[in-house]
């Protein structure tokens, strides 16, 4: 029960990041503090923690941050100039050579370069300026858990560290490891929710603002442990367009945090309803869950910047659940493997 | 026939971009110049347009372009810092509150700000310093076509004189009016490619580099029209994960064009197939064309950076055959309005 286990593991995880992770991140943050751009590159769950990246990078760190186009240097040799930015590689293996090439490029440019991953001798720690180490110890299961939310907390410690080498004020950690305690000891609850997402074969995930990087997450660990069209958006994207898929009984799976998002949460929820959907939430807010149709309601404090670690905590036994009540092992998924090597 | 009549009069509206757009572009190209970062903002298909502009902007111009999180600026109010930098904002009414928000605080903090809009008057077009037309005439269909592909014309235009107000050299945009009035008249072709996918309620959408944004803009047009779960993904970002969602029978929609990624695209079709499912095209090259259960094949020559254009516009007709094949009305598509204004 590798991939159980290793859901399990992840406060001790996030804890010894927090208790060795800080030299790392200051030793990077002046040269990130400098640049006038971040671009960040990486594939799968790493890139869902990139999306999470994101909007720590620019919202606390004030730093514009793109997400890299790999095929502009591995297909195209056609990169941007990376010169006065910075640019985080993100992978567990560090052997995406896409990922790596990227890195690569930008630091042959005169960007200052940071690999962020779990294997210190890899391709992508070679190519880069610096590394900032996971700590996770090995991952056995295909479905990366503990490596996704550690990239979490690192991108956050790294952000919270820049922007203090900027003048600004950093990120609280406070409460992160309990409350993603609280989220890994919820298993029932997860099961419960994946019983009433049912047996159908398609599901929309939504999230807004931090969350959107959870719904991302959560709709891909569903999709590679269960074969179910999960499938995410920010619910202003959801909007323009792809809603109309909401037919009577069409499930929804809602990530929602206390905190500036959570008024369109509550109309999202209306909406779904509206349209005769089902909707089950993921949320630390007792309105969210009792206005959707099941909730597995976090009780926890964090801030809400750090929330969606926690929620795609829950999100991985959910998706685990889905996959079980399907005959699916959620510990041996169909044809995935645990390294994925794109150019 | 709305939908119809407004495919058909692509040709036309590019010409007149061509025709029309350069003093526009050549007014803001020593503004965009000096930019040391690009962020895009847009929503639905503009956001498709925006991530076509963000390979052309990074590859061509060589200016690092992020894709903005609006919620950061309408939702926490914490915005990163965009002087120094330039924000496009891209909406074909001007009137997405979150659009023009970010364009707006983008501006206060003493970026170039930048309105593609075909609505001269909009909130969008007043938050910004400069506007760059798309003369469209009125868009009455609800599904964007003409719009989306002005846009991406507009992009090009503005990237290539970002270029050369930086020393190097534009994009050649000979033979896309051509290409356009090609695609556009292949209606019937799509209609049997349309009639190959079949009845079934999902599409997996490839795309690799350019192609992505026409991936990303076929598959949000299915959606969109036919409420068909058409997902899109790099074949990449396909290969982590996604792909295990490849069953017996599961219908395949590549965009590929001569060029860089071609061979790629060779690969995904094989991978495909081992998997039992089946590859319908959009393509300029006659190899991936045979090797595919059934293709829409262009004959014109344009640029491979250029060529998601046309294929977009294939992409268009194809749409709407599949909404029709379902008994749905392209021109009325259900639960969708012309103008979404999320915050």
């Amino acid at each position: 029960m590798t991939l159980r286990s290793e859901i399990a593991e992840q406060p001790k995880v996030l804890q010894r990041l927090l208790d060795e992770g800080w030299p790392e991140a200051k030793a990077a943050q002046k040269a990130l503090a400098k640049a006038q751009h971040l671009t960040l590159v990486a594939r799968g769950s790493s890139d869902n923690a990139a999306t999470y990246g994101k909007y720590l990078f620019e919202s606390v760190a004030g730093i514009v941050t793109a997400s890299a186009a790999p095929s502009l240097v591995t297909r195209y040799d056609a990169a941007p100039r990376f010169a006065g930015g910075a640019v985080i590689g993100i992978s567990q293996s560090g052997s995406s050579p896409d990922v790596a090439a990227v890195v690569k490029a930008a630091r042959s440019d005169g960007a200052f370069t940071l690999a962020l991953t779990n294997a210190p001798r890899s391709a992508l720690a070679r190519a880069a300026d610096a590394t900032f180490l996971l700590r996770c110890g090995r991952e056995r299961a295909v479905a990366a858990t503990k490596t996704y939310t550690a990239s979490c907390l690192a991108l956050a410690i790294l952000a919270s560290a820049t922007a203090q080498a900027r003048g600004g004020s950093g990120l609280s950690l406070a409460g992160i490891v309990d409350a993603v305690r609280e989220a890994a000891s919820r298993e029932d609850d997860a099961r419960r929710l994946a019983r009433r997402i049912g047996k159908g074969e398609r599901l929309v995930v939504l999230g807004r603002g931090y969350d959107y990087a959870a719904a991302l997450e959560g709709a891909l660990k569903i999709k590679e442990l269960a074969r179910v069209w999960a499938e995410p958006y920010s619910s202003a994207d959801f909007a323009h367009g792809p809603r109309t898929l909401l037919e009577r009984g069409t499930p929804v799976l809602l990530f929602a945090s206390i905190g500036a998002t959570l008024g369109e949460a509550r109309r999202t929820v209306r909406e779904a309803h509206a349209r005769g959907a089902r909707v089950y939430a993921i949320t630390n807010d007792e309105g969210i869950a009792e206005k959707s149709d099941d909730a597995v309601l976090l009780e926890s404090a964090v801030s809400e910047a750090l929330s969606p670690i926690s929620l795609a905590v829950v999100a991985q036994h959910v998706a685990a659940s889905v996959a079980r009540q399907r005959g699916r092992d959620p510990e041996r998924p169909a044809g995935l493997s645990k390294v994925t090597r794109t150019l």
